[in-house]
């Protein structure tokens, strides 16, 4: 067995696809992890801007959770609808693309991939700072570790989509496990207490106000720093071909679950951060603690499950980036499909998924960790805008296909374009309170993402545009090429090459380039008796030796000169450059000769045309 | 006139190197700026281990410099001889090769190379601290301004010989001639004060004495540190080729002429040093000026004066580097005119000198200053050594020379012989007093350089074998090959490859690998059509489709394959793969492709063998 398949696993055939498929309960953490962990930063991302106001702050905190969880329902009944109505997965990209146009189909596809590439960073080096704020003494090797789970997900996911969900399955349901415990066990408490429970750990008392009201633009930023939950939405209905048949119903339910226990995660820490008095703890305090640390020993106090829930939410932010990995291929795949992206996304790997989707992720997010140092918090403002304006041309564009639609669809109008509605006056707010910190960037980035991508259609029009209709093939003119082989000195290399010339034609330059140096002796020592003699003994074609004086030494200039001169001086024949080359048997020994043959085949390449054709003729050592 | 001009000067014709020779004048800048400079940091860094004797260290730094002049003086005597009798150039590894043999010829080789690295970074990053002590906000760039310098030296000493010269006359004579007067004038008024003139600058105590007496073993290590004055001593006799005619007389009074004002300017420091009561200050001192700076100021005082020799120590100091670029091309090129390394050493650029060794010194010198962040202060311990290794087996070498001679060389024998006794002790004295501060590196990367050379030879003698006697043109056997052309689709570019393949042989394969795949559609479709149905009508061969099913979606592997399968089937017979390419016009474009081409090209060079030839067909959009 090889390393690389027990790396990345056995090759998968064509044929075995359907075996690939997975389940509802694959689904979840694959698709979903990124939605369920937001969970874990969304509410306290929110209460965090509500720390100037103390105490009153965690009164504040549910209405702006109740509206979260209140678009994340309309979200959710729309997506739905898209799922069924696009059963070969209906991504943002595919559903504006189709029914809004090529336009309103890059905005949304520029957005999603800038969100997915944050998405992956921000998730990982969120899970590596979890880990590093427990274990301080890791914190010097944060980049290290960073792209060492980098790494890491990106092998597990080229071993396919199948592999992926069976490795995550297990760290998804402890998290969701003892997430859900935290919440039921603390609920039950805060009843039987009269909704007055006692901590079972020391709370941090809420900061004095400095503030006495809630404006309404702290109110908006509030929500669109909470709106960071929803980001890992769109991944199921992109994903719907990875589900096993019926799909549409399998992929429906896995949406439905994680939705489901979203609204739960997200509800119970809300109201248990009420019930217990909880705040939002300052970020920069000595003794900072994330929300989700201080509720979990409130209510089950610093035992060995305090450990076992805190270890689950570190593992699961880390792997939360899997959502990108899951899609971002697919995405860029379908975007390939278009010809708006090279089209080596479009070719599945080994296991059968768009590998060259995972690898310009793993690079992209590889490059984003290593310019931040692995600290990414400054971009979690950026990626909420990528999402927010995918979802809302998805859900336009839903509206649109309705309407095409024969039969009455009005209530399915309805849902998308109340979602559409929604989501949209969503981006405005988080346009608007985030741009200074950081949309902006993303502001920017999106049309130049564009730009390239209209600059790569561009390119494949003019190529199809000149391939297209291909003509029989044109036996005409086929008369034997003009030959020129470069020859420093007379040896085995250079004989092989002669005789190459011999056998596909009669009209062969031998060229030497006199560097014009006392170690240079020239061809005309050996010409006559090694070369013409037994030519002439066997009545062939002699071939004519060319000597060019290059008396500053350069061989390269005038080698282009001549072939270039040549090529002129007979428009109507092909020229045929042989190249003799000696193959080394170790890569070192390569600089131990010249690299002329290289630099000469790449200056042919780049400086030829169509009548000039370059053959390597190879010497093995 | 091109840039490339501008910056590196117009190339020269080999018949110009006449005029490229160089006088006495610029041979002192050229070779000797090393050893001048020297004077500027030599007798500090034996004083500075004085430092713990109190005032008595100043009285004690004068048999130290003494003796050290006394060996400078000897060495000067043997390498005039050496220069007389090797007018083509003789430095250590020449003199050491044809007389001791390869092996005592590598020894100097791998000691002088790793000498003239250290030489030039050491040189740079002490020119770059000497400025960046005088202007502290420059400190934070040290590197970025060690780099700078280096490429500028680089640039310089592309453009020739004659042109570094001239570019390094003015600095040189600066520097010299602003020591001489401080010197002459130092030496005056410590004369008519009799011997105790007054410092015109405060001038700082010497530190309390912590030790009474000299240890020998602290003598041998200040001696060893002043050492580091004489490692330029080389330069000259490996450059005498660079002389004009007579070269050795003018070589000769070059190397005179160095070593005179080496020997004043040490002395004279040494004394002023002496009358002036200056002892060297700790480099840790918060207010540390180096001794020649104190010097300057007792003589001068702080005025205009001071800050122009200032200047043109820290611009010696910096460009003493050159004398590194001025010699290492030569000495690379003599060990590769024997094989020990690549050839390409021995090629001349565009301004006659051998481009490659500035190319290879720049690049080792770069990636020591950037792996040492441009302080290489610890490096200084570890170039003395190989200096003297070349030294002494130089002079040892020039014994056996004279005992080959024929006529009475007695004097000259012993002359060479007393001074490789006299370098040869100072090896070992520098070798035992540094090797825990250093030395032991150089005393490791000697052997691992000498192995490496070994190999390159190695090599070389096996292609030589390979290639010594070309027979002649072999006619016999002169069949057409086989031709193997992949092709993915039909099209422009794979009916040019096929039509060149009908030009040279009747015997084609066309190889389609099928993807197993829905996209792909086959070349079933067009070949009964497009392509046998003209060649029909002409009456001409038809070449064979063949259609490999890849279930893998691997297509390079099954290619692979069946050109090798078709190889060993055919056991006398060439294969010609003719590989259909398509040049696009900018390389951003080369990402929208498919590298498949490029791949199969790369591994039918690296796993063919002599009867595979690879032809590139290019089709420019």
């Amino acid at each position: 067995m090889k390393i690389v398949d027990s790396v990345f696993g056995k090759p998968l055939a064509t044929s075995e696809e359907r075996g690939e498929h997975i389940g509802v309960a694959a689904g979840i953490p694959i698709f979903g992890l990124d939605a369920l962990t937001s969970a874990a930063y969304g509410p306290e991302a929110a209460m965090t801007l509500l720390i100037p106001l103390g105490v009153a702050g965690i009164h504040y905190a549910v209405p702006v959770v109740s509206s979260i969880l209140m678009l994340l329902v309309i979200v959710f009944f729309s997506y739905r609808q898209t799922i069924e109505a696009y059963p070969n997965g209906g991504g943002s990209y595919t559903v504006a693309t189709e029914n809004l146009g090529e336009k309103a189909g890059l905005l949304a596809a520029a957005a999603l991939m800038i969100d997915y590439i944050l998405t992956a960073a921000v998730g990982i080096s969120a899970g590596v700072e979890a880990v590093t704020s427990a274990l301080p003494h890791l914190a010097p090797h944060t980049l290290l570790l960073c792209l060492v789970i980098l790494v890491l997900l990106a092998v597990i996911n080229l071993r396919g989509v199948k592999d992926t969900g069976t490795a995550f399955i297990l760290p998804t349901f402890l998290f969701v496990g003892t997430l859900l415990l935290v919440i039921g066990v603390g609920v039950f408490k805060s009843l039987a207490a009269g909704g007055h429970p006692v901590a079972l750990a020391a709370m941090p008392l809420p900061m004095p106000a400095t503030m006495k009201y809630l404006s309404l633009w702290l109110l908006l930023k509030t929500f669109s720093s909470g709106c960071a939950a929803m980001t890992g939405v769109e991944a199921v209905s992109n994903g719907v071909m990875a589900f096993r048949e019926p799909r549409p119903r399998n992929a429906k339910l896995a949406l439905t679950i994680i939705i489901a226990i979203l609204i739960v995660l997200l509800l119970g820490t809300t109201y248990l951060a009420k019930t217990y008095s909880i705040m939002a703890m300052d970020p920069n305090a000595h003794d900072y603690q994330s929300l989700l640390s201080l509720l979990v020993s409130a209510v089950f106090g610093r035992g060995w499950f305090y450990f076992l829930t805190m270890g689950s939410v570190f593992l699961a932010l880390a792997l939360s980036a899997n959502t990108a990995f899951a899609d971002f291929p697919r995405l860029t795949r379908a975007i390939a499909l278009h010809d708006f992206l090279p089209h080596v996304f479009t070719l599945r790997g080994r296991r059968l998924l768009y590998s060259h989707g995972i690898y310009a992720l793993t690079g992209f997010t590889g490059v984003i960790l290593i310019l931040f140092d692995g600290i990414t918090d400054k971009l979690i403002p950026l990626y909420a805008i990528g999402a927010f304006l995918a979802f809302t041309l998805s859900q336009a564009g839903m509206v649109v296909h309705w309407k095409k639609e024969p039969g009455n669809h009005t209530w399915h109008m309805f849902v998308n374009g109340f979602g559409a509605v929604a989501t949209g006056i969503t981006l405005v707010v988080v346009l608007v309170t985030k741009f200074a910190s950081g949309a902006w960037v993303t502001a920017l980035l999106v049309p130049s993402l564009i730009m390239i991508m209209l600059g790569v259609k561009r390119h494949y029009t003019r190529i199809n545009h000149e391939m297209q209709d291909p003509p029989p093939l044109s036996v005409a003119n086929l008369e034997e090429p003009l030959v020129v082989i470069p020859m420093a000195k007379w040896d085995r290399i250079t004989e092989k090459a002669l005789r190459f010339g011999l056998v596909i034609s009669k009209d062969i330059k031998v060229v030497h380039v006199h560097s014009d140096d006392d170690a240079d002796e020239g061809l005309e020592g050996v010409w006559e008796d090694k070369i013409l003699t037994p030519l002439r003994h066997a009545t062939m074609q002699e071939p004519e030796l060319v000597t060019i004086i290059s008396k500053y030494r350069f061989i390269i200039g005038p080698l282009m000169n001549y072939i270039r001169g040549l090529e002129a001086a007979n428009p109507n024949r092909k020229i045929t450059v042989l190249l003799p080359e000696l193959v080394v048997r170790h890569w070192w020994e390569n600089a131990l000769h010249g690299q002329r043959v290289q630099l000469l085949k790449l200056l042919l390449l780049l400086r030829g045309n169509q009548r000039i054709v370059v053959v390597n003729i190879p010497w093995y050592l």
